[in-house]
């Protein structure tokens, strides 16, 4: 069974990530998606949250469910790898300037786990210009993100954004 | 009549952002410099000053001051473009860098609001590597950015070092 | 009356061409689409009939024809757009990759020109990987380029390959 | 069964081009290896020796053979992967400037069939500056080459340059 | 002599950053490495520590201690050029999306300064995608970074790990 | 004395080429301007006028004879490196897109020689737009390529144009 770990923040899931998920699917037969949560940074939902936007995403987009897992993990990548008997690294590709962060990545884990490679898939053209950093500042603003965001984010956000 | 709105932080307006306005003026009848306020990042220049120096800047360089209008915004840049009448956004490119990030914007803003396009002049050679940030850690730092920036903004950076 | 004249080699125009076509009138009154005839390259399609094709492809896609205006030029592009009475040159930017060649004939056509600027617009995402070479490479092989090109880009392809 | 297409020049195969043979196994249960034939450009070797260069490479570096295909195409890639049987295309990354290129045939790829998607693997650090362009020239100046191609693909360009 | 002044945060120096300095060795009569004291960012290693951590790492790694000297500066870089009587500032290049920021400094500083010119070396392969700032927060995970810096660093990182 | 090989086509030699010239005679005590003869593209001036265009070139900008040569090569550029006693190939970098395709040569070089190392200089922002191949295109237009080249290449290319 080959497994394909899916890092990422997450904050939110985006209608890209999504993408990728499938995507993955298509190739692996299980994909985990791995929600980083001791991030310094502040995030704006908590790693549980994002959980369970991520799981109530995946259904709503009638993705199979019995192959997708979500989890939260806050050390290495490749160890979360390791933990969730992944052999490949998932990652979304959307534009030049992703790339050569993503090349030092790739690289980078390779030399802490030789035997965990990274597989890119390249964002469809409709997504590749949405980033969560955007869409958090735009909900912050009162915008609307609906078509950017799977509605369990839409959600998530607003209430977020109550709270602030 | 064409409005072009030209968003930014300018924290301080450079060279660079006024060769800029010159370009628009060129295709747009009307050009709104548009400050944006409430950035969560703490700006050197508050936005009142930058509102000044900017209206300053644009009378020392010539430039046909009854066809610019500056103003300070601090929602979407879309609500901007809308309230001031503008069916465009003005941005300036420099580098191949930049360019990504500028696309996720427009193709962003275009989401936001299909009316409002997104219009892209090339920055002249001699200004292209000017950015705000540099301007302001060389200032910090006692260097003379006299080359870089419009007189009004040497002396608004002059009195805000000096209240360091 | 403000024109800008888009040069290219349009062999043949794509959905992105038309796209950029129709976002210069939102900035344009005219928009004069400048076909480069004297290419060292031996084009696919005759510099006549991308003419007709594109003004056939203006007049499918509903475009204002009484203010777009398709012409061939055989020297410099800034000689084009005096020729034309255009004071801008408007230019598709799909990549960031494209920035860095954008870039050299902007600076080099101000060169020659100072009074001639370039006006860049940022193609949709949905027609971002659209050029014309892949275009008449897939054309060559048999594959289908309906959902890349206009109608009448279609029927001149299909001919010309014929002939080959 | 999960099976990966690998299409390319190979003009000839480089030590790059293997070790992405080799990651591609590592996802996929088979690896269809796919020789561009009938590339407009006149190819150093032909389709057939770089057929036979790439099934000794393969043997050379120890790769599963039973698990690898090499053949010739002359189509649509796409036509060529639906024709082994093949749901991904297979493509090698080595720098930023690869990307947009890559990209562009990504999505075009998914146009033209939206079932057969595009993996990337990123080339390892000491293969990433190898291109057959490069190791051609060199090989045509009598540098020595063989730190970048296989052994079988170093015989091959020496009996070419020979008849040269 | 030639003197060459190699700036940096070093926090800590890399394997990467040690081969600049031996590169730089080829051409300069003597390198001045160059810590920067007064970054706005707290580092990890205190810039006293970040200068032992360099002197120590040159020495294991057997490059000419005579020839080479550490520093530390808190003003600007061309300023700290003058100051040690260099001629030129070092720099590596990594990856494309280094270049435009290197491109931005080198003219900036050629403003402050038109005498002091930029070098620029080109990390080699294996070490092109190792940063200080990855180096850091695989340390920080507990992570074996004993490929990307020197053994000093390693210590050293090992040290101010333990005290957080 | 520490030697530099600044290799090229130069066809024709251009203000950006010159720049690079006066730099790298910041840090060599000799440069050797070597002229890629073999090119399999036919050149526009031949190897010898390109010679004699650099060396009237290098005159009439005042540049210190005695300490650059000009000479012709046509095999591999670190051979041509060695033949003159050169530890260092010169290259000019002008954008981004350059950047991936000269670390590609560094690193290809460094693997046939790995005592000949590669120091890049960056294209000051002026002469930053300027490509032999776009001159050459201008001048077969009959442009103005007076702010692009020196003087002697402005005449070469007349004859040159005359002859077609």
């Amino acid at each position: 069974m080959r497994v394909g770990l899916y890092p990422g923040s997450f904050d939110p899931i985006t209608l890209g990530h999504l993408d990728i998920v499938g995507r993955a699917l298509g190739v692996f037969d299980r994909v985990v998606v791995a929600v980083l949560a001791n991030s310094s940074k502040t995030p704006w939902l908590s790693a549980a949250v994002r959980v369970d936007v991520i799981a109530a995403a995946v259904r709503e987009a009638g993705l199979p469910t019995d192959r997708i897992e979500v989890v939260t993990f806050d050390g290495l990548t490749v160890d979360a790898a390791r933990a969730h008997g992944a052999t490949s690294i998932v990652r979304g590709l959307r534009s030049a300037s992703d790339f050569d962060a993503e090349l030092q990545l790739a690289q980078t884990n390779r030399r802490l786990a030789p035997e965990v490679d990274t597989v890119c898939f390249i964002t469809s053209a409709e997504h590749a210009s949405i980033r969560s950093s955007l869409v958090r500042e735009i909900a912050a603003l009162g915008g609307d993100v609906s078509s950017m965001v799977p509605p369990a984010a839409v959600a998530a956000l607003r209430e977020a954004g109550a709270e602030r």
